[in-house]
């Protein structure tokens, strides 16, 4: 996709505001001219970007994904120990997300709608993120190296080994995922809250309280201050 | 609901076939006729049960809350323990939500679709669905009954005592409702098995081993063969 000439700005704007209007209108009843008068962009205009309401969809998506995995890489340079980059992959996935709920909502709900080489591509990313979630819970469970990892490449199979592993990942995704149904950011917990309480509920369990001065925390990055996909580019 | 006179095993048909084919189409791009054709029930026939495709979705979410709530409450009659309460609400939820995969994706994805007095109608029964998974949480953690039952009745506020409180009951409804997006009946592990690993994750955590005789089980009810809610009425 960065490949393309002409993926700029311009375009990551584009993609910000089509992802507004599928979440509020729903995919299949928002049409090109929608996009067209919600962004400004003319017809045309956005046909030089993408063939067809499909490929935008892909390129809405393919962004995200990128996105999370280019930035979780970043963040877990140099990081070994297996708490610690469980910590880094729940930061990081909340902070994207809550920073891009309506990306979150396009990403949940129209998760079937890609067809053939869209689809499939989409499909490498997911798996690719969602294998990086298993090989940290993985080394978190078996710090020696177990059967685990060789569940993790793969690909999370449902059966013997890996059932597990792939149960506790789309767990974890679950407890994550599902915040784009009733996480106000303006209402709910802080962010930063909302990261400790799933960490804490993930490694210990609601019958162990969470100790009196919280969790371990990690070390500030420059990560929070750009959450937002379509700030940094 | 149950008032109405034709209440009866034919609408519960139409209401199961209807919720598959929202499903599969996407509510706004499925037409009564599509149901129509999917039940074999004529447009006048269906009219007789409801005047418009809102009102179709609707009876679909109110029959699908319904049922939940009356399980549950069934089920939880006369058990006095917090955790084994907690047991028997995640069982109720997920074998409701595995014998019904397809409303369990209808009610998420067109929660928001509903208006006016069928929005309301359908709030109520949520919160009240919420606020009974809460109130077991609220005394798993403050057994004698602390701040968290008044919190409770607040409808989980999201500022205050509340707040992790409706942050926690979220995060186990995510760790449930999520399996739509992954889990596959036929590949995955069974039911009961996913049923104990979210339930020890949940109140141990990942980091603790389950134990090796696996969890305390709950006596088998006769819920476990009539999970699908359009079987029993």
């Amino acid at each position: 996709m960065d490949s393309r000439p002409g993926y700029d700005r311009k375009l990551l704007n584009i993609l910000r505001t089509a992802a507004s209007v599928f979440a509020e209108k729903g995919y299949s009843r928002a049409s090109i001219r929608d996009i067209s008068g919600a962004t400004g962009v003319s017809l045309s205009g956005l046909y030089y970007y993408f063939g067809s309401k499909e490929e935008l969809l892909y390129l809405i998506q393919d962004h995200c994904f990128a996105t999370l995995l280019t930035r979780l890489e970043e963040d877990l340079e140099g990081v070994a120990d297996p708490e610690c980059r469980l910590r880094i992959f729940v930061r990081n996935h909340l902070h994207f997300f809550v920073a891009n709920m309506e990306e979150m909502k396009v990403l949940s709900h129209e998760a079937e709608v890609l067809t053939g080489d869209f689809r499939s591509r989409i499909l490498d990313k997911k798996r690719a993120y969602a294998g990086a979630l298993a090989g940290i819970l993985s080394e978190l469970r078996e710090p020696e190296g177990g059967t685990g990892s060789e569940a993790v490449e793969n690909a999370l199979p449902p059966r013997g080994e890996g059932a597990t592993l792939r149960t506790t990942t789309f767990v974890l995704f679950g407890m994550m995922n599902w915040i784009y149904t009733w996480y106000d950011p303006e209402r709910d917990l802080p962010v930063e809250e909302l990261e400790q309480t799933i960490l804490h509920l993930f490694l210990h369990g609601v019958l162990t309280p969470p100790a009196p001065d919280g969790e371990v925390r990690l070390p500030e990055t420059s990560r929070m201050g750009r959450s937002s996909i379509w700030r940094g580019g």
